[in-house]
Formats: structure tokens, C-alpha cells, sequence
């Protein structure tokens, strides 16, 4: 069990959601990785979000391009928070993706974030932010990490 | 049992899909019409799609609009042919929809046609073209239309 | 204090949150609604943000048309999860909005749902689905408005 | 005499269209292969064209960038099922090319699929499926393609 | 015989194509006015289009929406010059029929003017510049139109 | 004097207005070629256009990227067709110069051709088409042009 | 003499360049106002440019819809600054106008607001800004309408 | 004290806005520079903006790519000019932070100019123009810059 299941549609996608892997690991929090495919093993996808949420997982990341149906699919068999990562892998260069995944309709929502690798770490701090509700450790975790990130900037900045 | 089976994601769709069903009609090509969601309701769609087959449907025509998965959803638990028609129902006017369809990975194709009533009415052409191959009086229906639609056309046109 | 904060930036947004307010209020979710905008009150909107956690805010919902800045500027001045609603309030008809407020670099997510009022309901939901992580009340509430959801849709299906 | 038909509008588009030519090799399924323009020889289409079904083709599968007329035009001379698939060959990446097949007018339609490579072995895809509604084989070799292809994402997923 | 052929996919289109004509008789250019479609009866455009020059046509003005291959399929059949006007008439709003027209392949062009009723007025003058170069009681037509034009906007203005 | 002169807003353009240099060539069609900017230099521009008919220009060919106004503001200053070439100049892609050459206001037409190398060439074209008009040898060129391309694709088809 | 000149390109942009005059009577900032045609009536454009700052004008704000080279000739024929004001007059929503103000080659900017009527203000408010560097009643002006439009929001906010 | 403040997201950004630097010594133009994230460090962005104009400082200049949101909250902090330079730094290659910059809201403008390089130097141009109604130097020196331009192009142009 893992608070967070990263679910990408094909190996290919991996060298975006390592940037997922990487911010979750320097927040801390736990995560397990899924290649399956929404047309290709809709009865995976099926299995895996069904039993997501008893099997303890809390936030479901999930990316894909083109007609991105993944993170969709995920929402329509579980109940759980969904982040959708759009995919810039078509000609299209995600904006086929990022139409695909935030345009749900009323009822169903995915969380969506920006295209490719910032949406993929962005996909990691909204997990720990939503996490981070119930869980503080995770919140500190974020905010330590937006702490660091602005004192890295201020560092920088001088003269006025 | 129907050789052509409708499916869209609302009833507020069925003013497209009237046009769907009275192409349809007009080349006697018999046809069932459901109402479910591919988000709301998953499993009934995992249900008719699993079952299409077995049950006589020849081709699937599938319509939705935003980021509309029902046509992808249905390709992904059946090998029947699926005709996609996007919808405009949002205020991105079916470009949303006409990404989320067409643009599917290898493997698992939508027959894409255009998007709202031109792309409603297509689908029923496209399915008798694809029924007519194997039963030819679809094929020979779809041409008498084509001739009528022609010959109309003749007789307003003179002088060259 | 409320879990929800709703936040717009102009009272003629109201008749697209009023979806967000409807779907909470359905929920059994509390929340309070403020006008405000990131640009012309920027101190408010900081003010704002920067005191929703104490105030026991769990979740900001912010909507805006345009070069839509509302939600990342919330999201710059708290570590709270932000949920982004694209407004279709310009000629551009939601396009704008919708990638103003999608395309947060790393590190400062917003969590976006769809253009117009279908994203608005959804954001309610989103709300509850991440609420429902500690607080099961909401969860249970959002699985049963899926379920009801899905019931009427059943109920309408037969034949296969 | 072969089933399929594959037509391109240059020999330049034949990287896109071994792809479909090696999933029709998969497939089993018999193809001929043609290099024409609607545009600089529309003769050549339309004999090619009218011909067809009478030649025992029963798909035609054509591939066009930019103003891409060629699936159009053979669907004007034919009244067998024509797969269009768009090609990124212009500065415009495909997206002209996918609005000039898909947005046939009524009563004359493409059945569209992906820009690119993803949409010219669907097209192969999509033909078996259409031709394996009389003849079951390719039906067959594509529900085993489909399975073989799941086969193998199953075997990378554990641990739910 | 007229110096122009104007030619439209549908009756529908008239509203548009009034403009030109309009335009024409202003300018004092004989014309001859079509409906035919390229995709539904192709035959009756390749018939036009190969007689035309000989009957005498001098420019062909053809107009589309959607898919719109008139103008591309015309050129395909005759070596005269052809400007093509993108109709509005789908969702997309013409951007889809601005790329069909536009992007035409090199070796066949077609001169391609404003989305609508702009670009139908637009179509008539271009026609005048063409044939002025050889029949200068035109040119004189629309250099005449143009000075009307700018005297009228010139009387209101003062003060510089 | 030439009868084609070919316009571009910057000697960064020319390996696309080679294209047209090369296929104007090949037609015998004699050209002027210069380098000025509709931004920087508007006198040198009035000066050409305002000239250009009286020192025997027939046709302009112009050709710009971004937001392209030179082939507008030569046609502001002459009566005389002008061929715009949109260029793919910019991080846009030539999108930007497409809608910024072919939405010209009613009154003010210039002839569009496709974004890029396939419309510089294409340019040329249509000036042999324009210019062949009046004197037969120029469309008399291209047709014959038209035809090798044809039979150069008639060479490599058989089979049908 | 006035310090800013509004110029539009046709009589019926007036609806718009109202929110732009009333915004600058409500700063106090006389202005001028007149029609001319970038496409029409280029030396009228011309001297009204090239006279500008010799009349004591200093910031020019032109608008324009559809391939709007209004603002961008008027920056060609002056050093003053010149606001660009897009107008979503066409088919393609103010998309095309906005593509061809913005993105002006380097050398000559035009300094562009929003699509429609909150760039016909904003441009009365950024003519302000710049006026308001040499001559502060304007800058004051402007940050009094600033501090007043918050104020309004302001009382509208409470509860935390 | 600098009369220009050139601000940028990141420090990645800088191989765009050395562009802008060298354009302002060109000019003899005063400048500094910060690197800051209105989405990282809105305290940072708030006490440079609030500060500006008391520190002398004339014109901010802004530049951002993705959810481009800089130049808009640097505008909601200061009634100063600023300019909004979109960098295409994203999949979506600018066209995201072209929409998010330009299209603020009525009472909060931003001049916005080309996206990446051309309006990385174009913003230094409009600085110039802007300072330049009040300190004539800066004026004189943009002319100088832009007679040179002309003069550059001038010396390539013969014949006509």
C-alpha cells in the first residue's frame, strides 16, 4: 500500500513521471508506479481504481497523451481524488492531451495540471497538499520545500 | 438485437442523434439507442460493449462532447468497429471533443466523423457503408442516397 | 469559518459559481464566497490568502475569465490546495482562462477543472473528494451523489 | 486485387505509411499500395477511385498532409468505406491536415484517425475491423493483436 | 460564357456569395453562378472545371465550408486561376475551412481570401485586379471602387 | 521592369523566397526581387507599390512572418493583385502570419497561399495563372509544369 | 492639439473605442478621434502618423479586428507610442486581430491590451500610465480610479 | 535607481531577456534587473513592485512563460507602465503566455508585446518611447536606432 498511485499509459511516458517520482520522494511520501493503459487494459484500469482506495491509496496520479483518457477512466471507477498529468507525446504537443483530461463533465472531476514535466512535479506537490490535510507531515514537507525554493530566489535578488 | 447500436453520454445529446437515427432510417438499417455515461456510468458501458458483440451489433456509434471518452471507453472493451462523433456541447464548440476522440494511440482506433449534425449524420452513413460490405442491400442503400443527393444537385445546375 | 472558500473575481461570475455553491451546498459542505480580484485588490486577495489555513479553510475554489491569475496568485500566498475554475467571459471564450490558470510552473499547482459551469459544479466535487479523505462524511456524500447520478441513468437503460 | 487499399498524396508520406503497411502485414490482412495526388492527378484518383470496388477492394485507407483533399475526394467517387489519415507534413503540424479530412459534410464521410504515426496503424486497425465483420479471420487477428498487446502491459503490472 | 464562375458546395451558401456577386455587378464583371458539391457530385465539378477556360471563364470563385475541398478540387481540374473563400459554416467557425483551402500542395494553388462575408467581397475584387491586367476597363472598375472607398472615409475626416 | 516582383520583409526570408525565384524560372517568368520591411521602412514599401503597375509590374508576390503586413500594405498602396506567402517565422509557427495576411477587410484582397516553402512555390504558380491570362506562354508554362508533375506521379502507379 | 489619438479602422468599431473615450474623459485626458483604413486609405494613416507628435500627440491608440495592421502601420510611420487595441470583429472572435497586433517584428512594437472591450479601456488606462510619467495629475488619475475600484470591492468583502 | 526594471520568472529565462538588456545600452537606458516569481515569492514581487516608482524607477518590464502571471501581478502591485514580454517556454510554445498576459481585465493593463526574442528587444523600444516623452534623449535615441534600421535596408534596395 501507498499513499500515492502514479499511473502513466505506456513505459514511454516514464521519462515525464520520474519528475512525479522525484517530488514525492523528496517530500516523503510513499508512492507505487502503474504502467496500464485505459484502451488497451480497460479491465486493469478497471481492477486497479476499483480497489484503489481500500487498498489505502489516497491520491491517484494518472498521465497520458492524445485522446488522454486515463485519468478519466480512473475517475469513473473510484471515488478517490484524481490529478491528471496531460502528455505532450503527439504531433499535437498535449494540447489534444490537456483538452482530453480537464474537460470532464459535471459529476466527474479530474484535478488537472500544466503539460508535461512542470504538471508532472505539480501533479506530486497537489498530492501532498491534499494529503497534507489530514496528514501534516506532508504539508510541512511542501511548505519546507516552497520555503526552500523562494529562498533560493531571494537569495539572488538584491537593490531594492 | 440491432446491427447499428447509438450510444451517447446524455440525453441532452439527442438532437444530434436525431439525425443519426433518421439517416438510419432512411437506409433501413435497424438501430437500438442508449443513454449512459461513460464517467457516471462505467460499468453499464463496460456491460453493453462487452456484450455488442454477441448480441449482433455490427458497429457502435458513440457521441459525446468536452473530453469526451465514451467513444475510446467503447473501443477499449470491444474490437467492433466504433464511429466517434464529437459534440459541441461546451464552450470550446467540439474542438474539446474532437481531440479527445480522434487523436487515440495505436492499437485501439475511433472512426472519427465531423464534428455535430454533419458528423451525426455521417456516422449513419459510415455505418452502412461498413455494414454494406457483408450485407448489400446497406451498401445499395447508401449509394441510392448518394444518387438522389446527386441528382438534385443536377438538375439546379445548367449552362456549361 | 468554513472547509470551502469560494473565491471569484467579479460579482458577474456568480452565475457560474452559484453551480459550485448549489453542488457544495448539495454535499452538505459549508463555505463562504468572497469577490475579490488578484488584480485590482491584490492586498485583499493576499490578505485573504495568507489567513485561510488559520481560519480553517481546507480548500480554496477561485474563478476567473481571461489572463486568469486569481487561482495562482491564491496559490502563491498559501500552500492550501487551490482549485481553478476557467471562465468563458471573454471572446476568447474560456481558452484564455483556461490556460492562464492551467499552466503553473513547478513547484505552485492549481488544480484545474473544465471551462464554465460544468467545471464549477465539478470543483465542488473535487472539494469533497479531497475533504473526504479525512473527513468520510464528504466522501460518502460525493459517492452518493455519483451513485444517484448513476441510478437515473440506469434507470433510463434497457435492452441489453 | 488486395482488400485494402493504401493512398498517399506523395512518396514523401511513405514513412507514415509503413506503419500502416507492417500492421496490416500483422494482420494478415492483403493490401496494394499507391502513390497519387488529388490534386495533381485527379484522374488518376478518380479512375482509381470508381474502380475500386468493382477491383474487389473493400477499404481504402488515404494519407494526406496540409489541405488534405485525398481521403475527400476518393469518398467522392466511391461508396466504399474510405479511412483518412492525417498527416504532420506542414508547418501546422497536422492540425490542418486533421480539420481538411475529418470535417466531411454531410452525406459523404471519412472515417478519421490520428495525426501521424499513432493514426496510420490505426487505420490498419480500423480495416480489419470493418473487413472482419464478413470475414472472421481478421476480426480474429486483431482481437489476438489486442490481446497480445494487453498481454504484455499485463505482465509489467503487480501488486494490486 | 462570363469572365467569372462562382461556385458553392451548397444553396445554403448564397448568403455569402450574394457579396460577390453584389461586388461583380458593381464592378461591372459578368459572372455565372453554380451549386455543386465536391463531394457529392464530383463528376459535375470536373466537368465545369475542365471546360471552363474553353467556355470562356477567366477566373473561378469557389467557396466552402467545413471540409472545404471546392476550391482545391477545382483546381485540380483546370490550370486557371482559382480563389478559394472559407465559409463559416460549422462550429470551428472557418478556421477549419481557412486551413482545407489554404494550405494547398506546391504545384496547385488556390488564392485564398478572408473567412466570410469579407472574404466573399474580397473574392470579387481579386477577380477585377486579374482580369484588369489584361482588360483594363476593370482595373479601372476597382481602382475607381477603391477611391470611392477612401473618398468617403477622407470626408470624415478633419482636424490633421 | 519584370512582371513579378517578389517582396520580403527581410533577407532571413530568402531560403523559403528561393522557392518562388526557382519556380518562376522554371516558367520563364521574369522577376525583381526586394528586400524591405512593412515596419521599417513603410516609405521604401510606398514607394515600390505606388510605383509598381506604372514601371510594369503585373503581379506582386509578398512575404512576411509574425504579424505579417507587408503583403497588406502593399496592397494599400497599389491596385495591382498581390500574392501573400506566409511565413512560419516565429515561435507561432506561421499561424500568427496566416491570419494576419488573409483577414484583410472587404475592399483590400490579397490572394493567400499556404504557410511556408509549399506556398512560396505556389506563389510563383499562381502568378503564371494570373499573368497567363494575357499572355498564353506563361499559362502555358505552368500547364505544362502541372503535367510532368502528373506524369511523374502516372509513371510510378500501376495495378488498377 | 489633443495628447491622445484614438484611430479606428471603421465606423463600426465605434461601440468598442466608446469604452476607451469614456475611460479617458473619466481621467481627464483629451483626445482626438478619427477613422481611417490602414487598407484604404494608407496616406491618410500616413500623414495623420507621420504629423502625430509635431501636433502634440503623445501615445496613439489605433484598433483594428481581423488582420488589423492599423496599429502596426501607424508604429511604422511614428516613434510616439502606439496602443493596439484587437477587436473581435471577424468569424475567428478577435483571435486573428489580437495575432496580428502582437506580434510585431523587432524594431517597432506596438504595446497590446486585451480582445475587445477591456482592451478598449485598458488602453485609455495604460495611455495614462505613460502620459502620467511627465505629467503626474494623470498618474493620479489613474491611481485614484485604481484605489476607487478597489474600494468597491472592498466593502463587498468581509468575514475575515 | 534604473528608469527600467526588467523582471523575469526565472533564470532560465535569461537568454530571452539579454535581448532586452542589450536593446536598453543600445539606447543608452538605464536598467536593472531581478530575478523573481510572482508564483514562488509573491512577497518578493509585491515589495519590488510597491516600491518602484518611489525607487525612480520609469517602466517595469515583465517576462514569463506558461501560466504567465508576472507582468499581471506586477501590474495589480504598482500603477507604473509595465510591459509583458510571453516566452515560449512551455509545450504550448508561448501561445499560453501570450493568453495569460495579454488578456487582463478592465482597469489593469498590460502592454504586451511579440512572444520570445522580437518582444524581448521590442519591450526595450516601447520603454524607450514611453521615457522618451519625457526625456527627449531616449526619444532621439530609439529614432537614431530605427533611421538606422531603415538605413541598413535602404542600402539593399535599387531598381525601382
Amino acid at each position: 500500500m501507498a499513499r500515492v498511485a502514479i499511473v502513466m499509459g505506456s513505459q514511454s511516458d516514464m521519462p515525464y513521471m520520474e519528475e512525479t517520482i522525484k517530488a514525492l520522494d523528496g517530500l516523503g511520501l510513499d508512492h507505487e508506479v502503474h504502467v496500464m493503459s485505459a484502451h488497451r487494459t480497460p479491465d486493469l484500469v478497471q481492477r486497479f481504481a476499483t480497489g484503489a482506495a481500500e487498498r489505502g491509496v489516497k491520491v491517484v496520479i494518472a498521465a497520458a497523451g492524445g485522446a488522454a483518457h486515463l485519468p478519466g477512466v480512473i475517475a469513473s471507477w473510484t471515488t478517490l481524488p484524481v490529478i491528471g498529468v496531460p502528455l505532450p507525446t503527439t504531433d499535437l504537443k498535449g494540447f489534444d492531451a490537456l483538452l482530453a483530461i480537464v474537460q470532464m463533465p459535471a459529476g466527474v472531476p479530474v484535478a488537472t495540471v500544466a503539460v508535461g514535466k512542470a504538471g508532472a512535479r505539480n501533479a506530486a506537490f497537489l498530492a501532498a497538499q491534499i494529503i497534507g490535510l489530514s496528514e501534516p507531515q506532508f504539508a510541512d514537507a511542501y511548505r519546507a520545500y516552497r520555503e526552500e525554493q523562494a529562498a533560493k530566489i531571494r537569495e539572488g535578488v538584491t537593490g531594492f
